[in-house]
């Protein structure tokens, strides 16, 4: 299901806006526990889908989602709504205001379906959840479904919606898109407000769409940014595509490899330039981009955690107790180093236009598999899981994750990282290896 | 002496630039232990003065300082020259880059005779230097000399120079401003570049002029922009001034108190609109600001401070001591408040353009009384000493201190705030002040 085709579908009145929110109404009852949501709000959508059909059949002029339904991550703040965060019940509250972002795709004529499910506080790649649980994942069984975006991940790939908003700190829409094999935009910091959203690291965080194809994500991401990106596609002209030939990409599956190495070449073959970089260097990014993380993680949680130190999952709470210990000589430093990394990095962009690496080192990781490491194991994976994120969100890049292959053990997906600003680039790119691949099967 | 007379006297041949060299140079060897300078650098001056003379004899354009002697606290790096920062000899080092702010007076054709004394690493309000002592007042005996920018602020006073460089990251232009009776500029953050000068608190520092006149400060200052400031004072028309009628410039001397009376229905008379404003809040900022300027501060001087704790001063070492321990959270929640704040005085420069505030609430301190003083006490006095200094730094506003009337206990000096890059505003009235009070007598 992608938004070209529900749009089309409405306008020709095969369906309306209300039809859909019932047909996802009976998905949802039909998903039983392994439902994404956290807080369904049919009341609301179908208030809203009416307004859309009326005003279609009114021959009113509509906004580039009317009628198109979607969900959110449980951070967005609705006024009048309860705002979960994935957290413990008594952190909930109810919002006195409306993200920007929930007023933008309202204005676009979107319908929201309600609230997804979360990582504790957007705390947490797996998308394991302490207090929650987790739905399963929908694509490949067993598999964990990523995080922090959990719930919007599944919920595109099951196919309920065709994008949901998610956010990302230091992967949180990128992984979850791989592990659900969907499309996911960490846009450039600034491109997308961030008023009444949960913060996590104010000075990395974004919002983004995660969603069935680059076509249905850009389309949200345009109403996100205001149209300051493109909704569709362009003939992409010849890139610089910049590939690690160093010790960054490294401990790579044989399939990953393989896929990686395939993807260049036709790449190549289609006209694009590809370019040897030594990305060794991003690699030392990540214990800088957990200070500044949890520096700051810390200090939105300094008063809650005081006060309520019990409603945290054990991990979250480890973590955000580490973050409170950070001095501000070893975050000013972190910051110091984020500095010189951006200069670095924008010289590597006046050679090259794309950066592409794996999104992951494999397929997803198997719940089982995560569940026998302990300590250093699997500090270990989970450093391997986000090891190809972090730099992106540290550096304030924007990028995309796509699946681009499908193996019997699930999806393997690309990253495509760009400068500041390069979201429609990396979109066009995107839509080129979504389209030559044709390896990724639709969403259900 | 001024600049202006300068320019005239060079530009009639009433004088040469080598000539001005010549004299300076009697004066500082005159002056003996009373000297401010650091570093006296006589034989770069003089073929400095000697080109200009020559290309002024040759009819060549000059720029707008040729041939005038300048002078710049110790901090501002000159390739070849050794960088000292008011601290044990051990911390010099002889710099390998010229740092923008000499290099544009340079090209201005300004003569620089040398490094002036400073607080020990610009820390320090009173402008007293545990390795180096410091020169005496020159127009106040017995009265501290005000610091970070000690040296620059003696010699402008003792007539040495008609404008000095300071740099400024909680008052450290301002105070030895108002403490030798000569006239100080904090610039907006960003205005003046800060490349190859020595780092304190970099989202605070500011570099800028002390200097004998408005005049010559401003035509100091327009060549540190880059022009993006103005050299000459122009007609200001009425301007909408406010006063802080609440708890925020308290505890004033009665001559202070009955200073800034006076000078508010001068203004007034003049056609100027004032209103009351309550400041209050400005107080609350002196706690932030500190956790900011000493969690930079410590992590500026991390690695030094580990292996050369001895060769600090008592009061520096403690002070970065202290500034080690400050929480990544602590440090975060300073910035903030600062975010907030600066929102809050937005709000208040919708409603006035200037803001008129004592500089210090008396005339500059005694040496005896400070030293009389102990914990608390000291405290005390320095905190009142540095009051009105603060806000302007950590709200990143442009100020002006400058002498406006002279007791038989020293000069009473006033403080314009203004709204972000509003330097010229600020000048145009501190320049209608210098003029209508005409209770300032010239330097020697």
């Amino acid at each position: 299901m992608t938004i070209a085709k529900l749009l089309s579908d409405l306008e020709a009145g095969r369906v309306t806006s209300r039809a859909l929110v019932d047909q996802a109404e009976a998905r949802i009852a039909a998903a039983g526990t392994a439902s994404p949501f956290s807080t369904v709000e049919l009341d609301n959508a179908r208030a809203q889908a009416e307004a859309v059909d009326a005003a279609r059949a009114a021959g009113a002029a509509l906004g580039p989602l009317a009628g198109v339904p979607l969900a959110h991550k449980d951070m967005f703040e609705r006024q009048g709504a309860r705002m979960g965060r994935g957290a413990h019940p008594s952190a909930a509250y109810v919002a006195e205001n409306t993200a920007e972002v929930l007023s933008r795709l309202d204005g676009a004529g979107a319908v929201d379906l309600g609230r997804l499910q979360m990582s504790e506080f957007a705390m947490g790649p797996t998308g394991m959840n302490h207090h929650h649980g987790a739905p399963p994942n929908p694509v490949v069984p067993g598999a964990i479904i990523g995080g922090s975006s959990s719930g919007s991940g599944v919920a595109v790939a099951m196919g309920i919606v065709p994008a949901a908003l998610g956010s990302d700190t230091g992967g949180s829409i990128r992984l979850p898109a791989a592990c659900n094999g969907v499309v996911g935009i960490k846009p450039t910091p600034g491109r997308v407000p961030m008023s009444h959203t949960m913060p996590l690291s104010w000075t990395q965080d974004c919002v983004g769409p995660l969603a069935a194809s680059v076509d249905c994500a850009r389309r949200v991401l345009s109403v996100l940014t205001g149209g300051a990106t493109r909704a569709e596609t362009q003939e992409t002209g010849p890139l610089r595509l910049g590939f690690d030939a160093g010790d960054f990409a490294c401990d790579l599956s044989p399939d990953m490899a393989q896929v990686l190495d395939e993807e260049r070449k036709a790449l190549v073959l289609a006209g694009h330039a590809d370019r040897d970089l030594d990305l060794g260097w991003l690699g030392t990014l990540d214990e800088p981009a957990n200070v500044i993380a949890m520096g700051e993680a810390a200090t939105v949680h300094a008063d809650r955690l005081r006060a309520h130190a019990d409603s945290y999952g054990d991990q979250v709470r480890t973590r955000l107790v580490q973050g409170a210990a950070i001095s501000a000589q070893a975050y000013l430093r972190a910051r110091q180093i984020r500095d010189i990394a951006q200069g670095k990095i924008a010289e590597v962009f006046r050679d090259v236009d794309v950066i592409v690496l794996p999104m992951l080192p494999d397929v997803p990781p198997q719940i089982d598999a995560l569940a026998r490491l302990e300590g250093a194991s699997l500090a270990g994976m989970i450093s391997a899981m986000t090891r190809f994120a972090r730099p992106a969100s540290v550096l304030g890049l924007p990028a995309i994750s796509l699946p681009v292959a499908w193996t019997d053990r699930g999806p393997l997906s690309l990253q495509l990282v760009g400068a500041p600003c390069s979201e429609d680039v990396l979109a066009d790119l995107a839509r080129t290896l979504e389209t030559a691949s044709l390896r990724v099967p639709e969403p259900a």
